[in-house]
């Protein structure tokens, strides 16, 4: 199979039967999303993993009631830092520079690059940037959840102040982004499952662009010279 | 070939040789970054694809002179709206119902529900929503890349207004969010390719949560009860 047909083949999931999926298989997934490129190679990021059906019961409250959350496998929560600061990156940066077997001054410029760049955003700016850090790896857990065959709905339809306390992150520097319930369709009730996969056409979804086309205003003809 | 086999393959590429990528690979990332999803199935993004060698020059300089701009055979430029209007909302869903021969109504409840939930967030906020989708389609052209045995740059290094400019995206209601360079690695000159991959252990990584683990404060002893 190719990641074409994968991503062919998955769908939102809006209905699953509450079967378990195999250990080797939600491993595989977890893989997929570490292995996930992110910034600066921060990744700012973990993941939560409920299986406990007390525990996911109180999750669907603050998710909008979407059955998913219960009859589901297991549940990603996935959560991103609430911002950067030095002690954050340091922290990361030495341990790559460990497993890479360099001195942690190595990266020591660079550090006060990210951090001179990241600084006057603000930290809501920097949750955001932190954010779509864990959507790469977010992604990357809905394609090998495909592959496997293993149904998954993205979800980001929940009360993140209340999932944040709920799971005990308010205060650890975490912040909940997305969700991934993993499971099995229940193709009956499930509203979307034979619907069309309807995505922009390519020829809206990209545009090729080259010195020319931008040179110019659009909307004015090109200078007499060029029309030679 | 596996996506974890892919994912380990590839590597934020530092150098590259300037050949030309097969335009059914090209065609094929692209692809699956069409197929990703996104929230409410909006899509509220679109690739600008770039070859000309001029206006890659031109993106470079204001991309922290990164060579792989120009070295690549093909530029993709990730571009998300600035904010959600209704007018935008229902042009797409007007579309998928289309696609799928339901009357345009159908969504109109689930329409009003997120212009309710985005609109009192700001533009701000609803221009990083839209960027954070992009992240997932971001993700697919990464993975499909790997797949294809292609290499590739995820780029964030670069003046996002400048580029808006440059781009003429200033004031047509997207604005660029990332680069991806595709191309070949050129080894000698890499300074990346021969490091190891480091991640975050997978036992940092992930954690599994039950009811137990947060029902009660995590310095506090357990009550004698639960102890026995």
């Amino acid at each position: 199979m190719s990641l074409l047909e994968d991503l062919s083949w998955r769908y939102a999931t809006k209905k699953m039967n509450g079967e378990r999926i195999p250990a080797d298989k939600l491993a595989y997934i977890l893989e997929a999303a570490r292995l996930a490129p992110s910034s600066s190679g921060l990744q700012p990021y973990k993941i939560i993993v409920i299986s406990d059906p007390a525990l996911l019961a109180k999750v669907k409250e603050i998710a909008y009631n979407q059955s998913q959350i219960t009859d589901c496998s297991h549940l990603l929560v996935f959560a991103a830092w609430d911002g950067y600061s030095e002690a954050r990156i340091t922290r990361v940066f030495n341990y790559i520079l460990d497993e890479r077997g360099l001195p942690h001054q190595t990266m020591d410029d660079y550090k006060q690059t990210i951090l001179n760049l990241y600084e006057p955003l603000g930290t809501e700016w920097q949750a955001h940037h932190a954010a779509k850090q864990s959507y790469i790896a977010f992604a990357m857990a809905i394609a090998a959840a495909a592959e496997q065959r293993i149904d998954a709905t993205p979800i980001e339809g929940f009360d993140t102040a209340q999932l944040d306390a709920l799971l005990k992150l308010t205060g650890s520097g975490y912040r909940s982004t997305v969700l991934l319930p993993l499971g099995y369709r229940q193709e009956e009730g499930d509203w979307l499952v034979k619907m069309k996969k309807v995505r922009t056409p390519q020829a809206d979804f990209v545009t090729e662009l080259t010195l020319a086309d931008v040179a110019a205003p659009a909307d004015q003809p090109l200078p007499a010279a060029s029309q030679r």
